[in-house]
C-alpha cells in the first residue's frame, strides 16, 4: 500500500544544522563534552543522569539541561544534587533543538563545565533528527519496552553512538532476550558501544563512567581546535 | 528562562481537522466504531490489541491499522490471527495522520466491520495533537514508565477517553505508585476511564471488554446519524 505523507522537515532541519555547528563550535572553544541523552517516556533519563552525578561530579565540573514538554520535576531531582541545571520547556513539541540549546547554554553558564548532559523529550522518535551540537548521542532503550525496537524505530538506532540497556534488574519477569536484542543493534550499527545498566541498583555502571571519563578527558586535552 | 520555539504545526493541524471530519463520517455511515491507540514504544500496544481480538473478534468484526515508522512486525503477528490488517509504515514521521487513515481504510475496506482498532506510532507526544476521526482515544501508560508521566506528557492524558495502566505484574518490582498516579491523573482528566491491566496475563481486561463492546454496540444501534 502507498502512503502519502506530508513533509514539513527539510527547511527545519537545514536551519538546525546551522545552529548546532555554532554550537558544536562553542562547546569545543569552552572544551566542554556534551550528552545528548535521548529514549522514550520512563525509560530511565534522569535516573541514569542522576547515577552519573553521583560518579562524575566529584572528577568534573558537571551541567545538565532537562528537556520536558512541561513540569520541572526533573530538574528539581538534579538542582537536589547540587549540579547546575537548567530546565527547557517545550510547550507541546516533542525534540529539543539547537535554538533552545543555544538559549539555555547561556542560562548554565557553559563556560568552565566539562561535562553537559542534555536530556532530551521522552521520545524515540523525533530527537535522533535534530543536531544540537553534541559530542555524543546516547540512547536509553529499557528492559520492559521489548528487544523488538530497533527495527520499529531505526533511526534512534542508527545515530547513536552509546546505548544504554536499562532496567536490566527487570529482565527475568519479561520476554526480553538480550542476545537476539544486541544482535538487532549491532546489524544495524556495528559501532554503537552497548551498555547493560540499571540506574536503579547501579548494576553495569563502571563501565559506562569509564567511557564517558576517557571522553571527557579528551576534549580537555585539546587545544583549541576551532577556527 | 524563556525559550523560543519555532510553531510549525497550526497549518498542518487544521488540514488534518478536515480530513478527520471526513473520516468520522465514513465511520459513522458504516457503523464502525474506531479506537486510536496511543502510547510510548514498548508500553504494549501490540499485546493488547491482540488480546482484544482474543476477546472481541468473536463477536465482532474486526479490522486493525498499524502505524509503525519501519517493519511489519506487528501486522503479521495480527494477521496471524485471522483479523484483516492493513501496515501504514510512515518512513520517520512520528504519528499518523487522518490523511494516512483514509488511505488505509480503503486498503483494509471499512465497511461491514464493526470494530476498528488504530495502532499509532509509539510515541506519547504528537499523535495527541492529530485526530484521526476515531471514535475514542485511547492510550497506555506501563507501569515501568513511572507515575510522574502525566506532568511531563499532559496533552496524551488530557485528550484520551480511556487509560490502560499496563503491566501491573511488574508493579511489586518498581517504585510505581498506582494510586498517586491515579489520583494525577483524575485532576487533569476527571471524566477518563482507567483500566489497571496486564495483557501479558490477561488481567483486568473483563471490564475493558465490556466497556468496548457496549460502545461498539450502541454504535451499531443508532440509525445513519451524519447528513
Amino acid at each position: 500500500m502507498s502512503v502519502k505523507t506530508i513533509n514539513v522537515n527539510k527547511d527545519i532541519l537545514g536551519v538546525n544544522e546551522a545552529l548546532a555547528l555554532n554550537l558544536k563550535k562553542t562547546f569545543e572553544n569552552n572544551k566542554t563534552f556534551v550528552i545528548n541523552l535521548m529514549a522514550a517516556p520512563g525509560a530511565g533519563k534522569t535516573s541514569t543522569i542522576l547515577r552519573l552525578i553521583e560518579n562524575l561530579s566529584g572528577k568534573f565540573k558537571m551541567g545538565v539541561i532537562e528537556g520536558d514538554i512541561a513540569s520541572d520535576v526533573d530538574s528539581r531531582k538534579i538542582q537536589e544534587r547540587n549540579v547546575d541545571v537548567v530546565q527547557i520547556n517545550t510547550d507541546g513539541a516533542c525534540h529539543l533543538d539547537a535554538n533552545m540549546i543555544t538559549a539555555a547554554c547561556s542560562g548554565l553558564g557553559i563556560e568552565g563545565k566539562d561535562l553537559v548532559i542534555i536530556e532530551n523529550v521522552g521520545n524515540l522518535v523525533c530527537p535522533a533528527e535534530f543536531n544540537l551540537g553534541e559530542n555524543v548521542k546516547m540512547m536509553i532503550l529499557s528492559v520492559p519496552e521489548g528487544h523488538d525496537k530497533p527495527l520499529k524505530y531505526p533511526l534512534m538506532f542508527t545515530e547513536s553512538q552509546a546505548l544504554l540497556i536499562n532496567k536490566v534488574d527487570l529482565t527475568p519477569y519479561t520476554d526480553f532476550n538480550m542476545e537476539e536484542f544486541q544482535k538487532t543493534v549491532r546489524a544495524m550499527n556495528p559501532d554503537i558501544k552497548m551498555f547493560p545498566v540499571s540506574a536503579k541498583t547501579g548494576e553495569g555502571f563502571a563501565p559506562l563512567v569509564d567511557w564517558i571519563s576517557e571522553r571527557v578527558k579528551s576534549v580537555r586535552e585539546i587545544e583549541g581546535t576551532s577556527k
